[in-house]
């Protein structure tokens, strides 16, 4: 997609939690799972649910790096 | 590491670029690639350099979504 | 588009900065000007130049209200 | 507001969403109507309501672009 | 702690609120209080409580600057 | 100041780093040094210089909680 944003990491959802205003959205991408807090109302108007195939998004600018 | 930052992506350093300010530091993670933007102080007081193993941190606020 | 990012604002662009690392680009949105700060390569790789038609993504956790 | 961040559009709220500890707030802004999330309390201490004028305010670090 | 955030404000938590999906969490740093959101899953698996000693932790590129 | 950033720390400015598109701005608050990276336009129009008084204000869904 031609996006500014550097990360974009293809996977699968595996769980959806709903607040009233927010939602946490976990998403298998290899081994790694990335987790998502988005508005309630964009779950709800992209009808994310567990199993759909999705993209994480990310700025590079919101990346830190920590040395082991 | 005991912070509240749910995702945690671990690495390899495959290429950094300097500019006066700031740092644009390339990090292959499984078959991804994961870019950050960090200080160029953090980078030199960090000591970053091709080939280290650094991990990827990111506040799950900042993780947006597409759907395929 | 089918993103998450509640805030989509298409406009022109009017300037665009290059530094080594980083780009400054500015938008005319109706009667705004959106600035945006994004990595010089992607404004590279986006092939970004003064009027061409772009839209400004903005994830709605990233926007503060002021009361006037 | 001399402030560093760029980018202030002013607009009338819409709709006030309040969570337990979220907010959602949608304000109209020209043709565009601009969401934000800040906390509950934010939005209760700063009183706001359907119809009042207020700033939306956005550091240009925040903004993706997308070429059409 | 070796990360790039190149800002580390060490406290003690004064106040805890929980919702559904966010935790709103306050941290008395010297003479000021320190608020952030992070999910609600974080603060529980951190086991985070009042009176515990916790750093906050911010990226630069998150601060604006406001003359007074 | 009426918004809704919850955190507002005043202090004096102690070194500014300029690059082609970004400022790295210090600033001591008590104890603590706050950096913040703003663009260089911004430092020039808000005519940052040492010794400067400001506020650095931070959105409470930016900070992140380690436990020490």
């Amino acid at each position: 997609m031609p996006i500014s944003a550097r990360n974009q990491l293809t996977g699968r959802i595996t769980e959806i939690l709903l607040g009233e205003v927010m939602a946490h959205v976990s998403v298998r991408v290899g081994k790694n799972v990335i987790e998502s807090v988005i508005t309630r109302r964009s779950a709800e108007q992209l009808g994310l649910k567990k199993g759909d195939t999705v993209t994480a998004i990310i700025k590079s600018t919101e990346v830190m790096l920590m040395k082991d």
